[in-house]
């Protein structure tokens, strides 16, 4: 299955010169999501993970139904004021602006092997932020899925030190 | 299982006097999180559902897995500004404010069976707008399904059209 099929490019979004690619026209298909699910799922397999991180809100759409198809928890990276408990906050930069994002404290256990997903790397900011809160807090970085990866921003030079997988490269 | 063993019930969150119910401790726990996911599409699964309907962000974390385990597409209900093509656009009363939600015109086709999912029955505002999102592009909606349900905000007045279930009550 090429997934590039059911992945739609759409022009000057969120500004103008951007070619957004919108994952939604793929997730709407059961079959080509199944699928695509599956095949970062078998990524992680044989890494023995024992919990998947995603930051929101498209860090679940690939996060969640990967942690359902290994059996293995979720564990949300959300934006400021959304987690309800004690957080460990970290500032990032985005590939449209800067933000900040939050991990309950207690979501990951010292030496944890963790998954982390997300729908796209761009610049890697979001990532680079995530990985840092999941190794502040003693988890075990052991691999990284994308459904696509945007080879041309070079995000994947921040990642030198981790094994990544992404589905589609553009 | 009981599920209320592993949502954790968070005082004064996001203000005064509300009693949080964290589901983030359940995702976290993989068995329970699966166990959760099943039971919601079991409630689907004789209902010959074409794709889950779900808003940001936490109807992404239960509608994405059920809609894996069903093998059906996921479309996701977004804040204002977030989804590239064109959109149906809402208003909605939130039960702690006000905002717009958005799906995409080509999301739902005529005549499609919609399971909607979000986490939280709460005054059911967020619920009322996916539901009338998908109707006014053709949709029906054969049933409706939430982590936790709060029976003391009647949010259920508002359903008494639909085929709901709620995993968890409090």
């Amino acid at each position: 299955m090429d997934f590039k099929d059911y992945i739609t490019v759409v022009s000057d979004f969120p500004k103008e010169g951007i070619r957004f690619k919108d994952i939604t026209t793929l997730m709407e298909n059961g079959e080509a999501y199944k699928k695509a699910v599956d095949e970062m799922a078998d990524f992680a397999k044989e890494k023995d993970i024992d919990v998947v991180v995603g930051p929101e809100a498209r860090g679940f759409v690939v996060g969640c139904p990967i942690a359902y198809s290994l059996g293995i928890g979720f564990v949300p990276v959300r934006k400021a004021g959304k987690l309800p408990r004690e957080v460990l906050e970290v500032d990032y930069g985005l590939e449209y602006g800067k933000d900040s994002l939050n991990i309950h404290k207690d979501a990951i256990k010292p030496g944890q092997k963790v998954l982390i997903t997300d729908d796209l790397l761009a610049t890697g900011g979001t990532i680079e932020a995530t990985i840092k809160m999941v190794e502040e807090l003693g988890g075990v970085v052991a691999g990284i899925v994308f459904m696509i990866e945007l080879t041309y921003l070079d995000g994947r030079d921040k990642l030198k030190n981790y094994d990544v997988f992404s589905l589609v490269t553009y």
